[in-house]
């Protein structure tokens, strides 16, 4: 069936949480509204390194998008990589033919951010995507796996050897639950190594982790870290990065294991439109997310740089890009209606970070938390934002079964690139070569 | 911590039903137990279908072997590659060094057979591993997606026309679940096509589906697979097997996705062994299930050829595997307490098969059912025989959301070869290439 050709075009790029929360609005609308992700989902990334830590399935975060328009008949899905943008031909270029539109919604968010040095890329992979988090689950738990067949005791130790770049929100959250898994998740599964041994440590350039929290909080968190046992690095920059470790300056980590959370870039959506980008290539749109002198093109969340408070651009975070979404679904609407829409204004509820079990921070502006209170207020508002009832009722449930068995529910090692048998796992043969040369 | 050089060294290749049954009866003696396994999971292939067809994840039919055995601290778990084994010297050749022995399991499983045509793999994946399960849900899902973006009716109908290969158990099962998911699940998802328009073949060379149940429950499984639209083709041998379809003799069936399910054989024991196998390379057994010439190795399950009653050797079921592997727990303990352990006997407790929702076939000899009862019975044992607690939930509540909502809880295609950013999905791409050229 396809769409009313009476009905204006409205064509939304990416199902993230802003692309979403437009989709949604507009979907309540008498548009022909077109939905293009280069996914069938839509995920829940707020939650991804639980799927990279083996606590979470990845289906447990992540929804078809299609599944959520399927009583909307007006709405069309298309599965698609988008390749470029006829601005002045109102035209969506896709892998999957040329779609048309009256108004336009980008919101393709941002990747992983190397400043310069993407070769680092291989070593220390990102978190943004399920096969991102299956990848990152597949090399934490291997590490161990390899440690445990590895005579050699400097190997050993290099294999059990975490290194987080970057001390943001994921880049805690990754060391915390990594910390976790091998302390006590993994405590008694091993013979040779003892998992408790591991080293995990966050490599944070700035004075402090959690910078945009207030001081006490990034303190707590510091604290909370250390008490896991986490080696916090604040004041280090990565100066160099390859399979066996990273460079901090002078300073070198050994370490089978890097992650990589300093820092995303804004997809091209600025080049696709040939707009100007601020320094993270983000589109610099007006006080209604439209490019200049394009008004019916809107871009939004990690894709947009929209001017916040002291002038500094609003954070790339869920809610930023959930109420730009819902901003945009209602200044449609009220141009439909002959109106001009107000300014976009963001409302900030407040930040929430967790650093492990019963360990979180809270920063509602009027009062600040920490601790057990903050954590379940964590958990809560997580699992309310989460898409589906299914998903809801699932992660609570490897939640509580976590926190009573201290175990995880997705300890799986999966081949990246098809089975074993196929492929032997390139790790353990190195090592075998290596015992039968040495 | 190494085992205690002063136990006899059990070591046992594979935890599968039989591997595993044979290492938990051994981690309950006095004997120092290693257990190789190429994953870092035991899998409960009987529901994997389910995970192919997007109802279950992964993670909810597999169990890290390490955690079974974590307060078995005579227990060691070895994830390795085996390479060879060392009969004479008594030694077990892995990716990860050597393992001696004095007592050997081998329980190995088997793998898809192509009868000669191994070329056809590419073309019909079969269905044994996670990676298999998850790269034929992907296949599947974007034959759907691709359908939907696709203009031309001819591809589109091929796009949406699935063969599945083989009417033993898991053709019976795959076929029904991807009927289902076609005409229920995913029945309001899309808006060029329909689902349910969607063409399931299933193809099985002998006169019946699932032979090795009594002709009245094949003739219901058909019914079954009939009612739930699934074309049934008896009698019908694949002589040809491609990217775009199959050839049955002078027929053919244009298909994207073909899946086999048409035949195992053996995995490479007898060859590490240099013992005869039969013709489906299975290691041919004495009365206790120990090889020529050899007592102190043992072969069960896929890989083991024990002659059952009317001298037919016993079916490579979940059932036989067990029950080889506790009697081989069993009579270890027996030999070690100086007693010559009796011969193994096969109690056959009865044959379950399911064709979807709310039909399943039973075979208890002295009775036969079929349909809601049998179904019920069939969802009891596979959850009773789940191993953990936390999966059964798992598996029991998204069986639940699935039986209330009619949806699919696991509805996620990931890229086999890395996120899509890095390589685009081929069949996308061409689509569009077509396009552009036509």
């Amino acid at each position: 069936m396809e769409p009313d050709p009476a009905l204006p075009r409205l064509v939304v790029i990416g199902a993230g949480f802003g692309g979403l929360a437009a989709a949604q609005g507009l979907a309540r609308q008498p548009v022909a509204l077109t939905v293009i992700d280069r996914r069938n989902h839509h995920l829940f990334q707020p939650l991804l390194y639980q799927v990279a830590t083996a606590g979470l399935s990845p289906a447990d975060i992540a929804t078809p998008i299609r599944s959520l328009f399927r009583h909307r008949r007006q709405v069309r899905v298309l599965m698609a990589e988008v390749t470029g943008i006829d601005v002045a031909g109102r035209v969506v270029r896709t892998s999957a033919g040329s779609v048309p539109y009256d108004t336009l919604v980008i919101a393709t968010g941002a990747q992983d951010a190397y400043f310069g040095h993407s070769a680092w890329e291989r070593f220390a992979p990102g978190l943004k995507t399920v096969e991102d988090a299956v990848a990152i689950r597949r090399r934490i738990l291997l590490a161990f796996e390899h440690a445990e067949a590895e005579p050699d005791p400097e190997r050993q130790r290099r294999l059990l050897t975490f290194v987080i770049v970057g001390g943001g929100p994921t880049g805690v959250e990754l060391a915390g639950a990594i910390a976790e898994l091998a302390k006590v998740a993994l405590a008694l599964d091993f013979r040779r190594i003892d998992p408790r041994s591991a080293r995990v440590v966050l490599v944070e350039a700035g004075p402090r982790v959690l910078a945009t929290f207030p001081d006490p909080l990034s303190e707590a968190a510091a604290r909370g870290l250390h008490e896991l046992g986490v080696e916090v690095r604040t004041g280090a920059a990565v100066s160099d990065c390859d399979a066996d470790g990273v460079a901090l300056g002078a300073t070198r980590i050994e370490a089978a294991t890097v992650l990589w959370a300093a820092g995303v870039t804004a997809s091209p959506a600025a080049r696709w439109l040939g707009v100007p980008a601020d320094r993270a290539g983000r589109v610099v749109v007006g006080p209604e997310l439209t490019v200049p002198e394009h008004p019916e093109v809107f871009v939004i969340g990690d894709t947009a740089h929209v001017a916040g408070p002291q002038g500094r651009p609003l954070p790339g975070v869920a809610p930023v890009a959930k109420q730009q979404g819902e901003y945009v679904a209602r200044a449609i609407a009220a141009r439909r209606a002959g109106r001009a829409p107000a300014a976009f204004r963001y409302r900030d509820l407040g930040n929430l970070a967790t650093i492990g079990r019963g360990r979180a921070v809270a920063d509602f502006g009027w009062i600040r938390l920490s601790g057990r209170f903050a954590w379940l207020l964590w958990g809560l508002v997580h699992v309310a934002f989460l898409i589906g009832f299914r998903n809801r009722i699932a992660v609570l449930l490897d939640w509580l079964w976590a926190y009573v068995t201290f175990r995880r529910g997705a300890r799986l090692i999966t081949a990246p690139h098809g089975p074993p048998e196929e492929a032997p796992d390139p790790p353990v043969a190195v090592q075998a070569e290596e015992r039968r040369a040495g």
